[in-house]
């Protein structure tokens, strides 16, 4: 039987690619039915190194058939220039936007590599550290009080909502200093927050999710547990969305949720407490 | 005094605009001496909220005296043409590339939003999820030796060396199950891996780091300690060097690298040992 013919997809860089592979990953998710496998090629930061990687476009050329699609954020004009020679069809994202940048600035770009080392706000790379740090200092309640005050936000919510996840990817995209607290049974039956949250009631977000979703993930954890329980899970979520509501505390259903979504409803609640809102 | 006017970037997205921002500020990093502030707009997913936006881009427009740049992953037609319609300088990050991408499938793109979670290999967001909690419960040695079959890799070096954050980015990015593990001093005098990282060898991956860099991150932590004594540091790391050469495990100093780097040269690392590299 012959093999199916795939398209291949290089993701190339003078720096990590991550840029290179997350437009890229954004704009083939619009064709849904496209079967194609993917080649990294970060560090290209050579006219040299962009060579070896023509031959390799070359020998997939020939291999599959197909003309490879090419997603470069490569800045140097003479190691773009290379793999724009080759067979690849290069869709160059820094050159598409550079030259009308320049224009509205006034100003020439430096064309330096890897000067770029994640999202906004994080350009002091030690915060990101040390957010990431303070988030598993403050995990999952794991915490004293007076460290809370350093907190730019508290997730909130019943065991496995998600909200691990999410405070990790909080600091790691946004240096956002994100403890989370877990809301425990007995929490939930005094209808109380836990009391080292309550100076802090104005940090609080919560995050709740489906029971028969919450059941699931339970049981992949604890088969057959009462934590597992449906009914359980149930009565835990119900108490803690009604906790939530009489404490006025913003909450969002994460079930049909990614972290990327869940974090970035989070920002837009901490840039509105921040009073970013109106500029 | 007259405030000193300033450019505003809006990052507009149908989805969370993580896309939107990454690639926006990997540009604006080219023009370093530019000022700007950061307006995320994510979930404009109708005309409507694409009209409150443009109103907000006129508000800012005629505050600053600039036109505003906004950064578009739109992929409804009709929700980009009313922010086109707004005074913003917009950089159509999809646009550019749709149409070269459909002409070389042959196919029509979806034009639907919010398809996209994350980076290649992570469709399946349950595997990151997972990849999170692998990262999380064998962090730093925490680890039983039959789980660590599971791990994709397993990074080691002394404490402090950038192990943790270098999982934990592996894992939400690329659903990667990285381990990692402590050489501690102990095992550094016997010049002998820890007994359960035996079975595993061909999964290891050293990371080191400058021994003035180390002094300086474990002062941090724990001022005038032997920890933190930069002689101390230096025989460690000398130490865990001539470990990783006699064991013949790959390392990588991590001193002047950004987690984002240290990752991608640990994907390159499991490419090369997953045999993809000669395509």
């Amino acid at each position: 039987m012959p093999i199916p013919r795939k398209r291949h997809v290089f993701y190339v860089s003078d720096g990590t690619g991550v840029t290179a592979e997350m437009l890229g990953e954004s704009l083939l998710a619009q064709f849904p039915d496209l079967d194609y496998e993917v080649v990294r090629a970060p560090f290209v930061d050579s006219p040299q190194k962009a060579g070896e990687l023509v031959s390799k476009i070359e020998r997939v050329a020939q291999g599959s058939g197909f003309r490879p699609i090419v997603f470069s954020t490569l800045v140097k004009p003479e190691v773009l220039a290379v793999i724009q020679n080759g067979p690849g069809l290069v869709m160059d994202l820094f050159g598409a936007f550079i030259d009308p940048l320049e224009r509205e600035f006034g100003m020439e770009s430096t064309h330096t590599v890897g000067r770029f080392h994640g999202m906004r706000d994080t350009h002091s790379y030690h915060r990101r550290i040390e957010a990431i740090n303070f988030a598993l200092a403050h995990d999952d309640g794991i915490t004293q009080d007076h460290t809370l005050v350093e907190a730019d936000i508290i997730l909130i919510g019943v065991s496995r909502s998600g909200k691990t996840p999410t405070s990790l990817y909080l600091a790691m995209t946004y240096a956002i200093k994100a403890a989370n607290y877990p809301l425990i049974p007995e929490d939930l039956e005094r209808m109380r927050l836990p009391e080292a949250l309550r100076p802090h009631r104005e940090k609080l977000f919560g995050l709740t999710i489906a029971p028969e979703r919450l059941a699931q993930i339970r049981s992949e954890r604890r088969p057959n547990s009462a934590y597992a329980d449906l009914a359980n899970c149930r009565r835990e979520i119900e108490l803690a969305l009604e906790l939530m509501r009489r404490e006025g505390i913003p909450w969002l259903d994460t079930t049909t949720k990614s972290i990327e979504e869940i974090a970035a409803v989070v920002m837009l609640h901490l840039e509105k407490i921040r009073r970013y809102q109106d500029l």
